[in-house]
């Protein structure tokens, strides 16, 4: 794939197999009935066979990357928000407004927020990592060049270096803009090959005539450009969003410094897909934080693999279901690195 | 009822009107589409409405209180493991070394054991709050006199103000008890009338033998004493447990203070039940941590009218959900109190 980093890329591998009996064999040892954690144990076994040790460390820095794009596809009437409001957003989460920002505090979160795409910018973005003024209208053509799709994964796995290169050892996914459900469902039924009328749904408030518009438009947007997931880029470009490309190589980048990456909602599972297509491993450093309520993200999560922490039918994007999981994550591992065993604690077993 | 603290259990009563409305037109003015937090909007507003003001108070200082008892049920073999467990329990919980310790480390809660009736305890209690060496076995007679059971509700209240009065802003339930799921089930069948069948799970680790002996047993109890929920403290005094009365109290307690009271599971769950029977505004303080894999959590949340925040198979006890739910309250909370309105981020509406 031409323009990625391939030395990256094969980083990604599987679990360490050792460490993996190790926390497995701990998690029976530990002064609680064997499987009592429910999905926690087996969390904990695989954060501990992406780390190669047992106990893993336990994220303590974690960090929200929000990636903010504008959509070509807008101009089709697909969200009753105007274009502006990206922008006006990506100031909101630098001066601290948004929901992002207080679950973030809750849960001591630093936030960064990279443009690589809004259409009217507010903020000069520092460093400058537009790509371009949002995507073409995929309805006419390409979202993107090949170019521009790959230069947003890129910029994706920068941030992502540069964020634990910082000391951050956990990383979540956040993404800004305004109709980015749309290539979202393209790129889900793209990559799962689900129906669109599956995996669309009513974003942030879209009623019953928009929402049947909105699917019309991504089924004409997959007969015009046949995305073909073996060619995982093309597809992206074709029907994807700048902030779903920044947003696969972010989690690229986290899977190959083998560091866990929680997925918010819809926008990070359709760019989970994306990474899983180009590095299959990838999934594998993957936790989903929670369910989002747009039906596209139960599609993907099931293609990955993947159960989410957090059902509370959210639907806001910005990283929150995420933020809402982390510290679930990091009480999983903790069990690993404090909890007594039955001998140190003497206590009986059954 | 007599020997309860009447002045205490008629300061439980309804929401704040204002503080509700204000809220709810508070999360209609927000940087976030409308109802885009799912359940977290409606937790907000009655929290608002608990605390009596809008903002209200964002909790930051969380106390788990763990209450331990044992069961003179065990000697029907309602369970594999053996009663020494509970205290054992106890002195891990007070060395740190438990799962709920590590889960609280994590959300920053203190972590309070109160023994109530352990039955072969290994450390001595201060205060000392033993109220027998266990409860009778029900199958036989009631588990409690009336006035023990008055005795554990009294002292769960106690520690519910004793805490707050130390600063906790929300208290969340733990429990210890080998063979504490069998009255806990009894108790939901009695409160909710379900069938004992319905409400008898594994526990922490039932065979299909046992689980057929244990509901048997469960069904034989409710039959012998017909348990009746219009005389609450009677009912939890012939089928209930020293740590069910204590939590009873403790919800109790911190609804008398307006406090809100994280449930964790199926033990919490049913010391919800009685405590709303004894007073039915004390559910409007109470917030659902988890959704045990215990059938009866399920039946006895459906019967308060409870939505769990996180569901995750998780079926230990201690207060190991609720901890885990404890960030996603504040961060509610923190919505209410910290994000910017439209109107103050210029943020363009739909």
């Amino acid at each position: 794939m031409p323009g990625l980093d391939i030395t990256a890329l094969e980083r990604i591998g599987p679990l360490d197999a050792d460490a993996v009996v190790a926390a497995r064999e701990r998690q029976q040892r530990l002064t609680k009935p064997a499987g009592s954690l429910g999905a926690l144990e087996e969390l904990s076994v695989r954060l501990a066979g992406l780390a190669g040790q047992c106990p893993p460390p336990v994220p303590q820095r974690p960090a929200l990357a929000i990636f903010a794009g504008d959509h070509g596809v807008h101009a089709q009437g697909v969200t009753p928000w105007p274009q502006e409001v990206t922008g006006q957003m990506v100031a909101n989460f630098v001066a601290g407004g948004a929901v992002a920002n207080a679950f973030a505090a809750q849960v001591g979160a630093t936030v960064t927020v990279t443009d690589v795409g809004v259409a009217h910018p507010l903020l000069a973005g520092e460093p400058d990592r537009r790509i371009r003024a949002g995507t073409r209208d995929f309805t006419l053509g390409p979202a993107m060049t090949l170019g521009e799709a790959t230069a947003a994964i890129a910029t994706g796995m920068a941030v992502a270096n540069e964020l634990i290169d910082a000391g951050h050892d956990c990383l979540l996914t956040g993404d800004m803009g305004i109709g980015n459900t749309t290539p979202a469902a393209a790129l889900i039924a793209a990559f799962t090959g689900a129906a669109p009328a599956a995996v669309t749904g009513r974003g942030t408030g879209v009623d019953d005539v928009m929402l049947a518009h909105k699917t019309e438009v991504i089924a004409g947007a997959l007969l015009r450009h046949r995305p073909d997931r073996a060619d995982p880029v093309a597809a992206l470009a074709a029907v994807g969003g700048l902030e779903h490309a920044a947003l696969a190589g972010f989690i690229l980048g986290s899977a190959s410094r083998r560091v866990p990456v929680l997925l918010d909602g819809v926008i990070a599972c359709s760019a989970a897909l994306v990474a899983q297509a180009i590095a299959p491993d990838s999934v594998l450093a993957m936790v989903a934080g929670h369910r989002s309520a747009e039906p596209g993200a139960t599609v993907a999560l099931r293609h990955l693999g993947l159960e989410p922490l957090v059902d509370l039918g959210l639907r806001l994007g910005e990283g929150t279901g995420a933020l809402l999981a982390f510290p679930i994550v990091a009480s999983a591992v903790r069990v690993l690195r404090d909890v007594a065993t039955f001998d140190s604690a003497g206590v009986a077993e059954k």
